[in-house]
């Protein structure tokens, strides 16, 4: 299943929290593309110190097109990773694109119509980078282990399948690895997940699924990039079928909704994502915002809602490679009824 | 759905590693019960130092009757657990069963037929206990915050459904909460997960699925308990909906299977489960170990496998709440063949 | 003992690090200034993007007069840290201080000459926050559980004593909490330590001592704040006794010496720093710089540093309550000879 | 500095909470040995299953022969630990000894009066195991990467010096690596630390500390072993320089003294010993139950205790590299009076 379907990812729209809260009720305003020549020079820092890339309106649908993680500077099986990239220039980010009346204690509802590959033939990249993954010591995780040899792999992929060896093929299975707003003062490298969203690599965020980041600066500041065409729970190796994509968002504002963390919601659950070390403390996180969102809009008592979670909780890892690590924790509408 | 239809539940048991791989080749021997009068005394502990309460064979079934988590002795709403429970003595365990002809090196596995509620107007317990649960401090995450209120919630169910409140009514998904081999010298408290099995409150340790457990000491000596009529992932607040329970188990011996850690199979997935802390060590354990069975079993390479996991790998949270915290890690059995 | 004996505690000086590979061997250059005035804004995040307040020659003495954590506003023991906090407000910042002649992949060397308390009557401040500390849940280790009750305690001290309370009197052991030079393109908040040093609340950057800073950017880009009269291993309330101070530093420039982490010299040993969480990722990160030292500067094989300090290694915690923890690793010099 | 001066070390014994607490103020009773002979096997976990070799007296003086953490099978250089040593047959202890009136809710204290290396010529090993130490992937933290290599070293050592390499000669510091009381149920490997004392590999249980330890069953079944002629603060790379001792112990009893953890006492300080995973989390324990013995026996307040140790706690790390890390949590008896 490809990610063109627009119309039917988007039927439960009108009955989203997006489409009731947000300033716009569902109603889609003017499309933007930010190209690679309007985007200019591309963000590895998310923050309030860039200069703004375009200015839309809540309900405005944007268009744009991403870099594949390397910058699309890993071309063949046979390129080195140590030896093409380079810390902290990594994760190229699009934006910052301002949302007009955006204001701190505000939320960004961005929903994610589609994603495509760019170009002719589209291949995504999957790689070992030295001391980076799941199963590798790290920078944090510091060892006196040899590091794993680098080993590139170039993978044709379509709208459909993704062809990762002659023995196994998978299914094209798209979301948006980094998502954010800006922070109020601080600037994250784009490898670093955390309140404003980030590095998050949470499979969720993909097509047909609405994403809410808090605003903490005029404008929002939203930035975007890293598109996986496919990837586990976890990103274990540290890294996805990394690809350039075109994806089309709508935004729209949910005025006054002073989220902590961001928030996720498709048809059928609305999750909270925590990002943090170590783990349980992303799951702590997720799980808490989870209990106090079902308090405050929900109407159950706290000690129910721990409760219930501790019965009918979903947990959904996202990344457990980067320097935070995430977690979802969601529960069914049909309980919140 | 209930857990009785065992027929439909077990039909893909015939390409099975357990049929495929056990003495019994998925025969059914002969059937045992193990009633409360024959358990006798309950077990605290997971070891090697405990009276054998029966001997099976490979491939006979066992009708195990278990009591909850408490011993039964939280029984109305108004009962405050802590004047109630005395640690170490929760979790009772039914066993040690023998099985004959284990040795250490081999595995254990467990089918489980069916999960059904004792007594006629069958209840499960849930509650909050003082300093345990996975939004509290606790014996270990150690705080000087006051303990949350001590809370009971008796729930009736049924084989269709869990009673929740007049609000929330879930489906009846039992599972076992805990399950073990016993380890080679230590005896381990029946709160804890590790190498053995053990507490690891793995959702997916339910009717119609095989856990194969590592064999350390001859006859196996196998423990059950701790059934829960449903369960969030990580049960997060530290109990699930604890009831007492009639389970059938279906047991085989898979001669030489040297595994280090509990593994499960489905119809769908293989999975191996890590329990330990921080989560991320879990996490760790649970893929590394399923990179580990890919490579012996499925001819994949190291690095291969570790990359196409992060692609297509499932995480599952079991709990977080208990001594250590379990994860498993899974690949669909389509992208083994 | 107070802090104004410069001449004792710079006895060991000449044959330090920073004697013997600063750009300038020790000699004393011109003495600098900054005062609340030329500061102006403090600053709440370290990173490239504010604008320097002066430019120091490798060689100058600079005297800083620093703000306390709270800048001062926490006056009475009445008041309420929660009325008059507002995160990321705190922990102001002096600087940045440009250090001529830095570059990316050189280390500044800033050696602490005195800490003097300001004022006439100089007090300190203590207090509980909420949800921040080292024994209660937390923004990342998020808790179901009320929070403490806010206490401030406020503190006068001299250069000898801190007068805690009736019962208790401690030395005055002054230290700087948060050191800085700035990240490459990421804008740190001053509660955080990390590579850049940051917010380490290290016991051992004190009157006597040596920091080593790895430079990222032209000029360094020095921060300071966040001065200490005493402070326990690991801050585990997670406030020391907070004060203002007036505080003494030399800085110098050693020219590519490309190190990862902070370092510290002191008479006896140096140390090694490392912020992470789980602690025991600080605490990895710590030692392995510590064998990486050891290698390339002591001429130790990897596995010899590895064992040897196994066996004389010495471990001190900074702070086990910011959003990353610190931990300092160290050899006794007698051991390197 | 050598440590038969028995005299000199205890001295400070009389002023004691041993001396002040325990059954026999001090006295001291018989002196019984413990010779390899008398041992017979030694045993690899600690728990309530195993036969008593000895029962003493509160006050007796215990002569015990410990063998190396090795049970001495590791002789020379060339050996290659993966080849001689057996997991869960690690670390062996002797014991249990069953000290007269020890009940469940008691201390047990232990004073050891002095450590000697055994032999002619004595020597102590140091070695690099697989997959085991403080910064390598390990069994729990599972890592892809090639373990190190296999380094065996074999150490002179007398009562004064180790003689660690041409290079390097250490003092001779002993202390014991695993000291316990029983479990109460549970039977937990000689490998790991817990409540019940263990493995914890904490530098402070030397000749002239006193350490208290939890009674959970009748006579308390004192375990010990695992002697180490010096260790750094974590034990980094997982082994100390371990060597076969004459230890001398003097215990007593301290009748309802309900401990939770190990607590020791030094003629400077009071320390609680907290050991788990993550490391933040031993060392909230052992926080916590400092500030729980400063408001029961000293007369703090749980606020005041937790910020003043804010001020002044000292931190020790144990180990860092068995299944459960240890930290010292301390207080100067100065702060206390």
């Amino acid at each position: 299943m490809g990610t063109d379907a627009t119309q039917d990812l988007g039927a439960w729209l009108d009955g989203s929290i997006m489409a009731k809260r947000g300033l716009m009720r569902g109603k889609v305003g003017k499309t933007h593309e930010l190209t690679e020549e309007k985007q200019g020079v591309f963000h590895y820092t998310i923050g309030p110190y860039s200069e703004p890339v375009m200015t839309v309106k809540p309900g405005d649908r944007i268009v744009v097109w991403t870099k594949d993680a390397f910058e699309g500077r890993i071309k063949s099986e046979k390129d080195k990773p140590s030896d093409i990239l380079e810390v902290p220039f990594l994760n190229p980010q699009c934006g910052p694109i301002m949302i007009e009346g955006a204001e701190k204690g505000d939320a960004v509802a961005v929903y994610i119509e589609s994603m495509l590959p760019r170009g002719e033939n589209p291949r995504g990249t999957c790689c070992l980078i030295k001391e980076f993954g799941g199963l590798v010591g790290t920078t944090y995780t510091a060892m006196l282990n040899d590091p794993l040899p680098e080993i590139v792999k170039k993978i044709d992929l379509d709208t459909e399948k993704v062809y990762w060896s002659d023995r196994v093929t998978l299914p094209y299975k798209p979301h948006i690895g980094t998502l954010s707003c800006s922070p109020q003062i601080d600037s994250i490298n784009s490898l670093t997940p955390d309140q404003h969203g980030g590095n998050m690599d949470m499979p969720d965020i993909c097509p047909g699924h609405v994403c809410f980041l808090p605003v903490k600066v005029p404008g929002a500041r939203l930035f975007v990039g890293d598109c996986h065409a496919c990837q586990g729970e976890g990103e274990i190796c540290g890294v996805a079928v990394e690809y350039p994509a075109v994806i089309t968002l709508r935004v729209d504002l949910i005025k006054g909704w002073n989220i902590d963390w961001p928030r996720i919601e498709t048809p059928e659950l609305i999750m909270t994502v925590g990002s943090a070390r170590p783990l349980e403390d992303a799951m702590r996180i997720a799980y808490r915002e989870l209990v106090f969102w079902m308090m405050k809009e929900y109407g159950f008592d706290k000690y129910d809602a721990y409760m219930l979670l501790s019965q009918v909780g979903k947990a959904k890892l996202g990344n457990v490679v980067d320097p935070k690590y995430t977690i979802g924790a969601a529960i069914s509408k049909r309980h919140l009824a």
